[in-house]
């Protein structure tokens, strides 16, 4: 049967075989940033072509559709990469399931391109559908860096996930500001929705930050410290004070779209710092993990010829409360001691634990995100209250108590909890 | 290339072999829960012959060993199923590992049967070392709970590790109230060990009721009604006003071994039912979820010949924050509409999207017991505090602030990476 030994290594080559899962998941995400990017273009140029200015802008959008089938192909093979096939274990579902919808809804790509040039939709309809295309490369980016198993990789995935949503979100942003600034005016809820995109990539930007490597923060910190944001700051607040009797000229249209994009070009020289930054971490931790394997299992090969007769369960495993008064004994009591498997067993237990604590620590972020978009869900249902109303109650909320969002979010999920609990039986 | 079909029906496999590793783990913690209570026993016993009383239990003590040496095997049987060879994943690295602890601390079984019987050591550490291999035993069940990927199997897996701990715990008081009513008195040290012993249960017990199976609920809310409940209760606050100069009867340790023993007998006729839903729930899981996926492939073949032409990104795949205004339009804007496949995809991601909720309440007990077990290390790490202190001043800053425990302890870890995050830099 197995040995203590046999396990131990088992454990060893299960974060290996983890780690090598993290170095494919991580070419994908990289790849995936890009045709996010090559997709945002295009959409843009898409709504100058249906907004009536086809003509000056056709050659520019076939380029970019171009760009973006081409890398639509390169995605596709990172899809297949980790083929269904050749990838086992039982966590690959929801990815798979996510994979399973941007592969269906990118064979609409082509469909959809054509009826641009026919301009067959409208510019608001066009927005939408490539920006759900964009939501479902990003939920792949999301589930990537959620299902990470090194906390530094995750630490890298969720600045990264962040960034791209938080340029997405600002992508929306030049959209909606190109469409007001166009037609003079901005009516109540389209400022509305110009603030909920401001939150939403403040949000964004503040967790990226929390989480980035040092050259993609100095990167944000040029950007943020540019004037370009002054400029487009104040073009913000023009929109807040323009209405159906305060309008403006439509030329700020082009000016807002300039500054927009400047931005968001700057933003993209980031995006990819984090993915190179991406690409080297997973690149040392594999050739880490590799060098601690081998020499584990030189020291191993040595403790099995020496592990014969002693072995004692004086070993701190696992802190069952109560179990231990004194601090833990480092000498096994009653006779030989096998100190050096017990060594390299606490010592793969404190790693592992300590891996785990960091990772937990770097999924914060994620798993708050996750809380606040199920509470937000819960309002959306209950009340009837679309995302930005949902969104701007819990935001309400957590201002009148003084807390965090995700404390608010956690408070509105447990009171869900109770009642569901008073009316429905255990078990 | 792999379609999306393709990866739907990976994602259904992939959810299987999870259920199908589920079924192999919920069979190795039934028998852990059996050597666990067979070593419990075992332990009881080395007692009573360390404690002077060898001649008159000798041969019980043999019979318990022998059981425990024979369900051993079984355990060790069990272990091979999820052998590591045979199983391929990531997230394995925890449980081998904590398994490799077990197996090591198992090989050291004989040698400490033979030192009891030779009476070579204390019942004091005798005790100590059996806990240690119970703690071991029982981390392996709180891994199986972490690492499940069903809701319901989570709960009940739950409801199991929480009760196996109370139980151990209460076992752990039944040995220290024999010793102390056997010395005539408790000092303040040992009487705040029993007071720590009874919270640890309280709390155990509770978040068992929180998740158990009605039938088990049954049967425990029947034993708290018993009135052997009321007489360790008398004899609780007995031991509380003990002290050097007001002993009691050294007899009173019989009683109190008597009634705390057929209190934890009970709890093994409840710990067995939980093992039966267990094992009873994985198995309606796995013919479920077959027959589920058999239905799809049926589907799936039918929509293989379908499936020519049409596709459309206007799907909600993840909820990108603003990305929606309007709610979901049901219709498929542009062309054909492949409602069958979309429908597919809707109900999975909608799906594994509930699991996901669902998995994370069940979880909540776990995850809030690692907030607790870090918040303790930490506290008695930077202040030299043994285990029972670091939980008495959790205990006491949530009574102080009207706090949960959970919330508590995750203040005290959020304000500790603060600390650290003033002093280290970014990256």
């Amino acid at each position: 049967m197995s040995s203590a030994l046999d396990f131990m290594l088992a454990a060893r080559r299960s974060e290996m075989q983890g780690l090598q899962a993290l170095s494919l998941t991580c070419a994908l995400v990289t790849e995936v940033s890009r045709l996010v990017h090559a997709l945002q273009r295009e959409r843009g140029y898409s709504n100058f072509c249906l907004g009536g200015e086809a003509d000056s802008h056709r050659e520019s959008l076939d380029a970019l559709s171009e760009a973006a089938a081409e890398q639509e192909i390169v995605v596709r093979r990172a899809f297949e990469q980790i083929h269904p096939e050749s990838s086992v274990g039982a966590d690959k579902a929801r990815l798979f399931t996510r994979i399973a919808y941007v592969l269906h809804s990118l064979d609409g790509l082509p469909r959809l391109r054509e009826r641009v040039r026919a301009e067959s939709l409208s510019a608001a309809e066009a927005t939408r559908l490539f920006s759900r295309q964009i939501a479902g490369l990003l939920a792949v980016v999301f589930d990537a860096a959620d299902t990470a198993v090194d906390p530094r990789v995750t630490r890298a995935l969720v600045a990264l996930f962040n960034f791209m949503q938080g340029k997405e979100l600002a992508g929306q942003e030049r959209a909606t500001g190109v469409a007001g600034f166009m037609a003079g005016y901005f009516d109540p809820a389209v400022q509305g929705k110009l603030r909920f995109l401001q939150d939403g990539q403040a949000r964004c930007f503040e967790s990226f930050q929390q989480a980035a490597d040092a050259p993609s923060l100095a990167l944000w910190q040029t950007l943020c410290a540019d004037e370009l944001l002054e400029q487009i700051a104040r073009l913000r607040q023009m929109a807040e004070r323009t209405s159906t009797e305060q309008r403006v000229q439509g030329s700020l249209g082009d000016v807002w779209f300039e500054l927009t994009t400047q931005r968001i070009d700057a933003m993209k020289q980031i995006e990819d710092q984090l993915a190179v930054h991406l690409q080297k971490l997973c690149a040392e931790k594999i050739a880490q993990a590799q060098a601690d394997l081998d020499n584990q299992r030189r020291l191993m090969r040595q403790l099995d010829k020496l592990d014969h007769g002693s072995a004692d369960p004086a070993v701190k495993l696992y802190n069952v409360q109560a179990t231990d008064f004194q601090s833990l004994p480092s000498e096994a009591p009653g006779g030989q001691v096998n100190g050096s498997l017990l060594d390299l067993l606490h010592e793969q237990t404190a790693r592992l634990q300590q891996l785990q604590d960091e990772l937990e620590d770097a999924r914060q972020t994620l798993n708050e995100r996750k809380v606040i978009e199920r509470a937000k869900g819960l309002l959306m249902k209950q009340h009837g209250l679309n995302e930005q109303d949902a969104y701007r109650a819990l935001q309400n909320a957590a201002m009148e108590r003084n807390q965090r969002l995700a404390e608010v979010a956690r408070t509105v999920l447990s009171y869900n909890d109770m009642l569901k609990g008073t009316s429905s039986t255990a078990g």
